[in-house]
């Protein structure tokens, strides 16, 4: 079955508006709504509010209002059907008289699933979408995996150095990237460094404007590693506040339980390689500037394989031209490039 | 003062049209060359043929025939004013009754000069186009610096390695990007590796197609380095013919007096940090394989810098993505990123 283009078009609505919330919905998925009224005119849009707030259909109901009645919703997950702290939203479609339900991804969590199904049988007309919607990925791979989805960072010369020589690394890439760096952080839950880094560079771990204020939302800021942090040393982040746990795992388990769904692994080497080497990476968000150093620090700091054929495979997911730098997005796994709702793991 | 559509059309099929020729003209350069009538209708596109057959404009002026006459001439190049193996395309453009020219780089080559010149004395209107042609870059960069225009070419990881630390390197990139480099040698005049990579690898260094079939054209093979290449272990090069040089600047005079005007060095790493280190690259052509090994032989082999602020900068003019690959180039000398025929070096 071929789509109506008005569908494809609320989709995109509910997309773009799904993308303006990723970062603070956790535990809750960044999920995006439209509605189309009978006539089939875009009339409510809407996406997931903080935890405790409506969810994206019941945002999308009330700017559509009295219009909602006898039309369509298009939504990037699978509706709600459970009493979380905000009513099911497979009742608020159902309440407001939505007649044809689509929705892209599968809500495969056993309390809220089940959704779809149910307004089937209150006699809903629903269709699933054959597409992925990249907002979704992280918390809908979290949610599979039963730890956050984890992002490894690194910012390299074009010959894969961090640093040079002497150490020296600020700033490798341009300024367009390092703002590129802060909005991405305010997007997620946390940003996790080594101890190493955090008595090298004594950062914030904030995620500021390019004139250097603080974001709306902040990431929380996380150290793994048995060493202690000297206050003298590490003073940005005994002044703002930090957690440490011992290694990768124990991080993902107390951020899960927390809520967190999506994080952000910023370095230093020997961090992101144990990531690698423990099978915790998702993904990885490589920032190359256009720089030769032909010797330095590597971006990882044990080898992962012997022979090519052994190599860590990634899957690209974009790339991007940020001023002078590159941005180039790469997945770890093969099996969730496509809506991977379609095939539970 | 703003060009003419049609004569930006024009000039597109110009380049279009020397983007053929690209790796059959030297020492000419691949120059685009395409007619307007007096009415404004592209009647005539050409581009320069190999050494000793006529010039992009003669090309386009037997394509356009009579419809020539009162026309308009778009040339990526200024028109040459000497009597070569070729008549002066000056003369041939006032011959054939062309009013008005346009060109957008100039020939500062000392004997084929002057021709935009002449033809304003002649009563010609001439405009410079103020545009960048790519296809005459290392052409334009190679005449002013007297030697050939050096890519040099790596294959790497994400994290910056041609080789697994068992030294197996192939296949890093995939086919589509091999398919890109084969087409890329054809279009260069010559192959250089380092004695190393030829004893390593015994390569053909010929231009294939992906079945393995040669391609009609084929840039000359050569080996910069000392040591001897015992003919069992190279016995591909020594089956096809190639040269040796001492040195980097051995070969580029050798093949500089010989025509060449644009060469690729395809590794190995020593080689490649040796034209660094001496000044003598131009371009860097990098595919990038998403894999990660973590460890293993680097894309250089010596530091090129102790500290960040000292690293070489590059600057870039291509981002594609090649099957799962990407494949960025970039150039060493900010310089000639404008059209650098308007400040001769």
């Amino acid at each position: 079955m071929t789509n109506p283009p008005t569908v494809m078009a609320a989709l995109e609505a509910a997309i773009a508006a799904s993308e303006q919330v990723v970062g603070t919905t956790s535990p809750n998925p960044p999920v995006g709504a439209a509605i189309l009224s009978a006539e089939g005119e875009l009339v409510g849009v809407g996406a997931t509010q903080p935890p405790g707030g409506p969810h994206a259909e019941v945002m999308a109901l009330r700017a559509a209002g009295e219009r909602a009645r006898g039309g369509t919703a298009v939504v990037t997950l699978e509706p709600c059907h459970h009493v979380g702290r905000t009513g099911p939203c497979s009742h608020a479609l159902l309440g407001a008289g939505i007649r044809t339900l689509y929705y892209a991804h599968e809500d495969a969590t056993p309390p809220a699933a089940g959704g779809a199904e149910w307004l089937r049988q209150q006699g809903m007309e629903v269709h699933r979408l054959d597409v992925e919607v990249p907002t979704l990925r992280p918390w809908l791979r979290a949610m599979a995996l039963g730890r956050p989805h984890v992002t490894l960072k690194c910012a390299q010369t074009l010959d894969g150095f961090t640093a040079a020589p002497d150490g020296t690394s600020q700033w490798i890439t341009g300024l367009e990237a390092r703002a590129w760096v802060h909005r991405d952080r305010a997007r997620r839950d946390a940003i996790i460094i080594g101890t190493g880094t955090a008595l090298a560079d004594n950062p914030s771990l904030t995620a500021r404007t390019p004139e250097g204020e603080l974001l709306e939302r902040q990431p929380r800021r996380v150290v793994i590693g048995r060493r202690s942090l000297d206050p003298e040393r590490t003073s940005n982040l005994h002044r703002l506040g930090f957690e440490q746990y011992d290694s990768p795992a124990a991080a993902l388990a107390a951020l899960w339980e927390e809520g967190a769904r999506d994080v952000l692994v910023d370095g230093g080497a020997g961090l992101l390689t144990s990531f690698l080497e423990e099978g915790l990476a998702d993904a990885l968000q490589v920032y190359v500037a256009p720089l030769l150093l032909g010797e330095g620090r590597g971006t990882l700091c044990r080898p992962l394989a012997r022979t090519l054929a052994e190599a860590t495979r990634l899957h690209q997911r974009s790339l991007h031209q940020v001023g002078e730098d590159i941005l180039w997005e790469l997945t770890l796994d093969r099996d969730e490039e496509r809506n991977p709702a379609c095939s539970p793991e």
